[in-house]
């Protein structure tokens, strides 16, 4: 059994959820398994890295929304929220997100794929407990597992490791991908990385 | 007769050197021919859009440089100088493929070829007047062509002109890519700007 591909993404990530959408399938096809892991783009990239969000950024913001409009428009896609828009808050997803993954693991992907959903596709606000119970229920996760992650106080310092290993692999962006020790961002790489499992590296 | 493609770098890029190897013959295949085009990070990134340099920025810098050696190895590549040595000084090349750009635009291309290969493949110094003049006529530009050029002083408010165009166009990193209005960066987008190309868009 190949090791799965490590995942990393933030929620408020619009290419983080594009990337979503495709990763499974690929990694199946090189009979790999994908192992979705939440990272906070305000601790990496604003912290670690000392940048400014993109959407801020003198030129790389405009050039990051031809990128998604273009992406798009290739995949036969749209958004049900403005990417420039501002952010959500995160962190009761993530927290969520990392204690399912560390205790209920079965349910991690399910749920993170609600909350992507809801967030991108239908424009839901996903930063607050009554919304991630609403659709991780919608996904088929228990409720009895929904309710313990968003009670248990453990899910803060899960989400801290979580972004520090994220930090440790290298992983920064969203979406990030590491397979085997090899890096990958953004998902205008998802052809390199296709192409990479293909030929067992290089 | 369709216009040409901007390819925007500056010669301290790696990133820029190795789409340079490429970009004419992915152009030619497509009925188009290729406008080189010097800027400077120097004033996009650091000053513009407010950046460190991508080799000092924490993670991105480690990234990159693992990003260039899986490059060199899936294209049998190597390069003449360490891309993480400290950047020589690009004014004096780039004012000169700006003035030639600008007073002999046939000599433009063949300068900035032998730039970079003397820069990056055999790892010259390409800072000063001398080292660009020997390498400019080895590449077959006239003397006369090469000394007219590195004596203009108009040659630096050409190159100012220059980045303010690439600024004005969207363009900020290097390589970049404009093809009749759309933008495409890095190395990593020659494939996706290649089917831009074959489908004539989307």
């Amino acid at each position: 059994m190949k090791p799965p591909i490590a995942f990393w993404f933030d929620f408020i990530s619009p290419f983080g959820y594009l990337a979503s959408l495709r990763i499974d399938e690929l990694a199946a096809r090189h009979g790999r398994t994908v192992d979705w892991r939440p990272l906070l783009l305000g601790v990496t990239v604003l912290k670690v890295m000392g940048l400014p969000p993109v959407p801020q950024t003198p030129l790389k913001g405009d050039h990051a929304a031809r990128q998604i409009a273009r992406y798009l428009r290739r995949h036969g896609l749209a958004l049900g929220r403005d990417p420039a828009a501002a952010p959500m808050n995160p962190l009761p997803a993530a927290r969520l997100l990392a204690w399912l993954r560390a205790n209920a693991p079965e349910h991690a992907r399910p749920m993170a794929r609600a909350v992507f959903d809801a967030h991108w596709a239908r424009g839901r606000a996903m930063d607050d407990a009554a919304a991630l119970r609403d659709e991780a229920l919608r996904a088929g996760v228990p409720a009895a597992v929904v309710d313990a992650g968003l009670a248990d106080p453990t899910a803060a310092a899960l989400l801290r490791a979580e972004v520090n290993a994220a930090i440790a692999a290298g992983a920064f962006g969203s979406p990030f991908f590491i397979v085997d020790g090899e890096p990958f961002f953004g998902v205008d790489n998802l052809e390199l990385l296709d192409e990479w499992l293909a030929r067992g590296g290089w």
